[in-house]
């Protein structure tokens, strides 16, 4: 088995709760998208202390969400500018 | 109030539950990403039907957010090729 074939599992804390996360990528990845989420619970939590941890987690889903789409966007604005670029050539 | 300004308030379902969300985003985008989030949702529910709904929602938290890293990633390669581009011209 080679390295890419090794599974990792690591523990990460997320708004106080531990998860095991497993996974095919480098340890200190997973506990920065983990960091990333966090960080993002805990901002709406804070504005809404009345939230369930669930409502939260479901939001802050919805907000990574909204940036993958919005990047997404940008990066297909950048991937025509290139074509464009290609054309002029 | 011109209709940027305007606050959108749409109630979407997630994983059977409903949500209210407030935005400045048009309806149709905000039902977009919810459907995503719901599929995502549905994906990990289906696959790991003994875990609570806020672990469903985190874990498709996570999971958004590394398809949001890695896509950080894609757009930030194509932005080094458009700067090279732009040398070599």
């Amino acid at each position: 088995m080679n390295e890419l074939e090794e599974k990792t599992k690591v523990t990460v804390k997320i708004y106080g709760e531990d998860y095991v996360v497993k996974g095919y990528a480098k340890p200190g990845y997973i506990e920065g998208i983990a960091a990333y989420v966090d960080k993002k619970m805990n901002l709406i939590g804070q504005k809404n202390f009345h939230l369930t941890l669930s409502k939260v987690a479901v939001l802050a889903a919805l907000n990574i969400a909204d940036e993958l789409y919005k990047l997404q966007e940008d990066y297909d604005s950048l991937v025509r500018l290139l074509e464009e670029e290609k054309a002029i050539k």
